[in-house]
């Protein structure tokens, strides 16, 4: 059987980024996307890269038969556009905010409006596999995660679920420009992007909430205190995301490792690795890797974790959640290898 | 059924881009791959982009048995190693340049040494399938063309088949800098190449004869001058070839667009496109895009043509070829989306 | 003596760039800079890299008394800023493309709206000090060229001027991004450039005629035909013009080597090198590197040029072209290393 | 008077660097330059961006009569070829790491051998103004500090210094490629450092202890435990480092501001700014810029400092120091824009 898929704005980043991921998939396929701006026109004429899709025309709204739908929309609009097809029982994947945080006082802090649809946010479930798969297959509404908590959660997890750290982190992550999206304006100019780095929204960043909710959510107790500073790097896709946090004892390299392989134990994406991980041996495939590092002369662990923003961290990471909620093997479609170089 | 492949050197980017290719081939299955340097250590742990191959290792020489073999060796090596599979009537593809150009004096010309293997040179099919599918479904022996060949001669062809253009053309050619391959010496380090372009080899590379040869050989007479200047840019994939040539009489846009599109009618790889094509387009897939211009004011057809050097440039074509010889659909493997942005 | 200048706009790149250079010029000091959309800021605020500027404001209006006026404005709206400085006996430098082409009707074709002052043209000299240098002393408006026609011209200058070459010429060019100013809009993302070649407006950009004037300038005749192609490359500053000619005789390589360094003599800003030039190597300085190379199997001269856009193809230029305006020494402030790596 | 100034190591990038830097100098003159591997050739032979060296040539030794050394030497060969000097009473510089660490045993457990010249550790002064201004003006052997330090010791120091921070910092730092020398081995190909970010030498490089010693040095007490992690992105110049430090007390903004432009008073090279600050901005000048910030959610001081790894982080700091050995004025030569865009 084919799965009929459709992704509500499929002319941002991470909704051409799904059209591309799909085309490959055994299972599924695309079979309505819009985009009210390009509405009217083929997916190929609008995205080069895409022309495999001979026919798909971009719509304004989804009016096929469709068996799941992913919203790549932004902030707020993606909650109305996906209220709608959760009330209809159709299975919905936000791959924007709006479902992430289950607190509504903390969206309306962090995103300076009222939640648009506080009664969907009991049954979303945040879609991070490697911490909630069979609350995943389970759901009708997925949160997909943000890409730096992506990283980030994925480099902490097994450390935090053990009680192996602090309850205090800090997350330095360095990104590609792709992760801000396809708009041009302010400060994502070549040249200004080029031979540079700096940071951002330092310590205030709406993604800190969601690593500090999803962590705490492994272990009892009140939410950990996360610093969380992002970065923008002159790359176009990738995170790389090193997390600090003391440890609470003596551990070994070989403990440490073995904590986090047990953990990870069979997830098919997230690989526990023996150097430093590069951004680039994941660009285009679903891979994360993680590496931790014992600081034996501070008592610090170090965990340094990379993936493609928009695999991974966005459209990949929609496939994979939409594997499990429709009963397909997890890795269908998504286990490939990477461009490189 | 599924074929066996043996790559040969695989651990330059051509033979690793071939490998990344192969793993989602519907027909045909990578089992022996060679890499001296590496011989004894798994793929995965070489190169960690290509970590869904679990187990296969890498050897000194390929022992299994197989259907087909693709070299990548450098040139010269590469004929001596391509040598004994023709002779056992194994399909063999050559990605490197030693059975690319028919006369073994122009090669040792522009290769600087005697040919490696002159007597197989006959039976030598030039892989271009928009010019030779016929002639390559029944060949035992396949030349690959070099990346800036292919661009080329994709660029020119229907020019040059149709007699619009005079027997003089200049190419203008923009690479990435892994054309040049793995090595890092001589003026690959990142802080030499990054924010430059320069030119080398100024009409004397040997990829000049190659397109001499290959567009000469699409109509009657003597070989057309090719004057091919190759420049380096500072990204890792892609080659943006800007073809130029007198206009032998008036024509039209109009004309010019349908002369292409007939010309390439139902090539799967080939798309003539409406406006100034991206590199970018291409990253990843196998893929060449071809705008041509009249130049009204000075009689003159430009041409520009962009594909990725690894894929249609090099390991897609590649396995183009061996769908085309072994007798699988053209694009088995390789219908895919490029990878954006 | 201390000559004080104005540039009006100095909020784009060459406006910028002028304020750069100018900050180090041992004769002549930015006394006053317009920028509206900045006006009331201090250039420090408002640019940090010039944070040596610790009290310079950027006005509405150049108000202070200045010896020298610098227009970096764009087209047309350059030409009305310029005009009054020029009718008061100012001497001024239009760094826009407004007083370069000597033939309104021919604006009119390529900028698509008639000349701003065209009675001001006769006046204007073409600010190329290798070809122009006496004119240029005594002119009180000159056209500083453009990027693309001052690498290009340079490059041919010397064969065109010894009737080396046919009247037919083609130029391929390579620009980084910010020949286009510092705009966001319309394929300058980062995400779009990255990885990317392309070239635009093939044949048909405002530069073409620009080229073909002053090269039809240096010998008796018509104007030659140019076939101009420009290409954006991933990088920031930079172009690369590779110029191909047609040999009217046999040359030998010394020959044209000869002839270039004679043509040349004692510019002190324009190199005849001898091997493939680097834009890199003139990254921040006022230098124009030339290489010229004979095809002998196609008859061809090929010369590859480079220089850095924002200073020999724009502000170092204006300085340039100030000092000689001004009497001072043509080298005045410009005589510094490029910045490598 | 014009001071004559020795380059030991002008091949390297550092080396070369200050030949830039020192063109430019209104009192010294760099009169001569040693790189064994380029010995007897120009300078603007071996590098086309310092054609403005029109005869000096590259020699063996330093023969002539210099006032003061400056070497670039790697590590260890440095100490070395710095020791004459020192001992003949000439003021010397060393760019190297070889005179920072004031404890020989850190220096062997760090760098793998004996330290070559133990006798001179006690007159090196650490050549940073900001810290040690007036130690600086009466040494005659300068420890230069390394590019990792420099950024994170201008970023930290008033925090220390004040008691605002704990004894427990992380520096998180990201550079360009340049900082890793002009060798192009292992890992500096253009094609494996674009478009990746990787972390190395985690908590394990050997500017770690000189970040530790020199925080340490700035108030009573052991050292601080410093975790530092350096990261590669793909740029050429540039460093930026993100440091995290819990905060002792609760302070304000405006407090930090204050302590911090209070601390930095009148030092003409770092300046205190109100936005996360861009390498881009201090590409090829002396500035270093720092922005502090309160995470008042988690107690954490963040501070991010950036800087030009070969100018304030290399050559131009060790022009500073060369200012102040000789009584110069500190920002002599020093005092110019950066380059931008």
């Amino acid at each position: 059987m084919t799965y009929r898929v459709g992704i509500i704005n499929v002319t941002g980043f991470a909704g051409m980024e799904a059209a591309r991921l799909l085309w490959s998939h055994p299972s599924a396929q695309l079979v309505a996307a819009t985009g009210r701006s390009l509405a009217g026109k083929k997916l190929r004429e609008a995205f080069p890269h895409l022309a495999v899709y001979r026919d798909l025309v971009i719509g304004d709204e989804i009016e096929d038969d469709v068996d799941i739908v992913m919203s790549a929309l932004p902030t707020a609009a993606s909650a109305e556009a996906c209220a709608p097809w959760v009330r209809k029982g159709i299975p919905t994947i936000d791959i924007a905010a709006d479902f992430r945080l289950r607190d509504p006082g903390a969206y309306e802090e962090w995103f300076g409006q009222p939640h648009p649809a506080p009664d969907l946010l009991e049954q979303a479930v945040y879609g991070l596999p490697e911490l909630n798969r069979d609350r995943i297959k389970a759901a009708k509404l997925v949160a997909n995660p943000g890409c730096y908590p992506a990283t980030s959660l994925l480099a902490l997890a097994p450390a935090m679920a053990e009680g192996l750290i602090e309850d205090s982190v800090v997350v330095d992550a360095k990104s590609g420009v792709s992760g801000a999206g396809r708009g041009t304006g302010g400060g994502f100019a070549y040249a200004d992007v080029n031979e540079d780095v700096s940071a951002y929204k330092i310590a205030n960043h709406n993604h800190q909430p969601e690593i500090a909710q999803e962590l705490g959510a492994l272990r009892e107790g009140p939410q950990p205190r996360v610093t969380f500073v992002p970065h923008l790097v002159p790359m176009t896709r990738g995170i790389h995301a090193t997390c600090y946090a003391p440890l609470r004892r003596d551990v070994s390299r070989d403990e440490v490792f073995r904590l986090y392989r047990d953990f990870y134990g069979d997830a098919p994406f997230t690989a526990v690795v023996e150097s430093p991980p590069h951004t680039k041996h994941t660009l285009g495939n679903n891979m994360c890797l993680v590496h931790p590092v014992v600081d034996e002369r501070n008592g610090m662990l170090v965990v340094a974790g990379v993936l493609d923003n928009l695999v991974k961290g966005a459209a990949g990471q929609a496939i994979e959640n939409m594997n499990l909620m429709l009963g397909l093997p997890q890795d269908a479609g998504l286990n490939i290898p990477a461009v490189f170089p």
